[in-house]
């Protein structure tokens, strides 16, 4: 999802009511963002409160290159990473992921095997649907074992765009929020719906109610079943108890509009970049008697603020062993402080961009090849801002492309190289990038290595469902990203 | 000012909160249009009721050029056009414009002959400093007379943007308001503010406090005054009795941005293009004890609207003898109905593009000229939609280029000429501009002549102010509109 997307970040169609509600009712964050345009770095640098450079979800087979974990990857969140909910437990927090996973498939990656205690959803996207011989179909997992396939058990229609998954997820929101109560247990819910993400679906009673079509039905129905989970909490008596954040993973995937791919506003480009429609999200915290109702904030954030933050809620320490990139959020959200920090762009292994104040300086520009492009393959479809999207990657390292996301948040005027006010940005930047490298020790990539033997064809519980395939013969290859 | 301009429309710095209260108190139209992608033809199209092409604000100097009335230009309003003040005067409503008139700036054009009662403000924008020889500068009228010239007597320092015209008009405002109040009279206010209008101005209080530079100060400012004009209504306890529309006359000027130019959002172009960016607009319906608060609404609306709307509220009907474009607006503020109407996109003399429901087709596309283009004039910066954002003159009457603005407000998706969808729209839509074409009186063009001689030279009160200067000989041209 983009930050255009909601009605309260202005999509002209404005058919996100209780998302826009929430906002009111909570605090609008308009300089959010995620730690990578890309979904499994995304949700690792999440649960991790680390930049994917350090937590190991990022490639260096190429320079500057997005990965993820397709279900051939070998790699996954390494178990020297203390994620969330393995945090979260010391304070007696009870752990649920509902929704796509991404954090690697294979055994010794199990979101249970890393602090959660209950899951219901899939490890990778819902690509599909694939022939059980060259591809095996992606597992549902409850929990320990899978439950079914999609598009065997879990359907999804290619054709009109149906499937019932997002209700499947709500109703395990509500289940496990009312459990929780009635036990009186803390909880964490990582509510990770991916009804948004090409192939793009919405349940049959949202089909055909959006302006925008498919992809607005999709939106509808996940602002819908957040209205629900919201008033449940209501319901319950514990929304005073209870903080919730809205955010998504990376920019609206323009390339896949305008069927299957949202809006990112005003911003340039999408998902895949660097640039603002890449990385900057929809944010929004929700807390009633403690989060003052309208509050807009321009702290500049990160998915990676939400393991800090979660942690301070919970009255726990971020581990002092390792560098956490995240900060906690709460003077922010609770007393309307602004805190100074940097946000780093990276695309892989690079530092591609980063924003100081409201300046982003860009070390290298690139939206994908020109062979990539002359196929049709556009992150930033009608949009060409000469010497910034470019074809090739640039290095700028010594004379960074300058902006003033204030007075352009479309990124389409680069500061005077000669103005003053260049040189009195690029010298506070400057201090920040060079303290920043200094400091980085990059973790072991987890990204590299691709194996057609470790994909999902006999996940845990496939005997039981007759659905374990033979898997081929073990041939570790260099993953291939293309940009 | 342009779409994406105010926060509850999703301009990130969101520093509108004034206009963004508004909207939560009354009701956010996301699908209102100017009448015409510069500021005269829709200024006369809002006064009028009338598109441009039947109320003479057009040229036929050449095919599809965009006009206005700089100082030079011989026409103006003609008498036969009936003005909203005029109407409203029966119904015993006293009408004041403050701020830029731009019907026409010689001694038949003027305001108080077409309806107004008081009139604080100048005739044309606030171009200058000029000369006084070569070019007059423009005066500022108080009713019948001037009271002195830009850049002489009402200052406008364009190395910081200061001038405080944006006060001026706002205590002109409030005067007139409290003064109509304690006389219990019926009043008509047109307050066209022009500080976000190149060359872009703001207070002295407001500069250096936006996000977004000088174009974010002067957008500040105006939001503080709106808030002060609500809330002196308020005070004065007859905001249950007036009627408060904000809306704009195009889209941002790109061609100005970043310093001087605004935001349209997630649309395409600005600011003299017949695309989204250039004519859709900000509009919020305010009016507490009628308009249901956080309403929102997808009409396809209009600027001329705005008359009819006017003459509904003072229960006098439009007239009879000849075609009115705009429609009651009030059963769709107040009781939230849906009027089918289409949205005609002209430039100059010719129809570009229409909108029926979610569907718009353009008919010619143009930018502007590859020659202007190649000067530097961008009314598309950073953006290029093939075959779309074209530099030359592209017909496409026979197929024309159709968009879902649903799905694709953005306008990057032509629909394919083959698809059912495509079939279907063109035929409902092919119906409509029929209708339209073949009942479509123009009127007399009034922005085809120029000529030095009818300049600001002699105003009426310069005698007074000893600010009379020499007319040269009268030396009548075609006016020259390059796009």
């Amino acid at each position: 999802m983009g930050w255009g997307d909601l009605g309260a970040f202005g999509e002209p169609s404005k058919e996100t009511p209780n998302l826009d509600q929430m906002a009111a009712e909570g605090m609008l964050f308009l300089d959010f963002y995620t730690a990578n345009p890309l979904c499994s770095p995304s949700r690792a640098a999440l649960l991790t409160g680390r930049l994917p450079v350090r937590n190991g979800f990022y490639t260096t087979n190429a320079h500057a290159r997005n990965a993820y974990t397709p279900q051939d990857v070998v790699g996954g969140i390494p178990d020297s990473e203390l994620l969330l909910p393995e945090l979260l437990k010391k304070a007696g927090y009870t752990n649920k992921i509902i929704g796509k996973w991404h954090l690697g498939h294979r055994p010794q990656f199990h979101p249970l095997k890393h602090g959660f205690d209950e899951w219901f959803g899939s490890p990778n996207c819902h690509f599909g649907p694939y022939d059980n011989r060259e591809l095996p179909n992606i597992p549902v997992y409850r929990d320990w074992e899978m439950v079914g396939r999609y598009y065997e058990d879990f359907k999804i229609d290619l054709k009109t765009g149906e499937a019932n998954l997002t209700q499947l997820y709500l109703q395990e929101a509500l289940d496990f929020i009312s459990k929780q109560q009635a036990s009186q247990q803390p909880f964490f819910l990582y509510w990770a719906i991916d009804a948004t993400h090409a192939p793009v679906y919405a349940s049959k009673q949202f089909l055909g109610t959006s302006q925008r079509g498919l992809y607005g039905d999709a939106v509808r129905e996940i602002d819908d079943s957040i209205g629900k989970i919201l008033n449940h909490l209501q319901q319950l008596g514990i929304s005073e108890n209870t903080f919730v954040f809205f955010t998504s993973d990376n920019g609206a995937a323009l390339i896949s509009a305008p069927r299957q791919g949202g809006s990112n506003g005003p911003f340039l480009c999408g998902k895949q970049t660097t640039f603002e429609g890449g990385m900057r999200e929809p944010a929004i915290a929700w807390w009633p008697g403690h989060i003052p109702a309208g509050g807009v904030s321009h702290q500049l954030g990160s998915v990676m603020d939400l393991f800090s933050t979660s942690l301070s809620l919970a009255g726990l320490q971020p581990p002092s062993d390792r560098q956490i990139d995240g900060i906690d959020l709460l003077p922010v959200i609770l007393q309307g402080q602004l805190i100074d920090r940097p946000i780093f762009y990276y695309r892989g292994n690079e530092m591609m961009a980063v924003r100081v104040g409201l300046y982003k300086a860009h070390y290298w520009t690139w939206s994908n090849s020109w062979e990539e492009h002359g196929k049709g393959i556009d992150f930033c479809p009608g949009q060409s801002v000469s010497g910034v999207t470019t074809h090739t990657q640039e290095e700028h390292t010594y004379l960074p492309l300058l902006f003033h996301l204030g007075r352009d948040p479309g990124e389409k005027y680069p500061l005077s190289f000669a103005s003053e006010e260049y040189q009195r940005a690029m010298e506070r930047i400057s201090g920040v990038v060079q303290q920043h490298k200094a400091t980085l020790v990059p973790g072991q990539p987890q990204l590299n290595v691709c194996d057609k033997a470790v994909m999902n064809w006999s996940p845990p519980g496939c005997e039981k469902l007759g659905k374990c395939l033979k898997a081929p013969e073990s041939d570790p290859q260099k993953c291939s990203w293309p940009h």
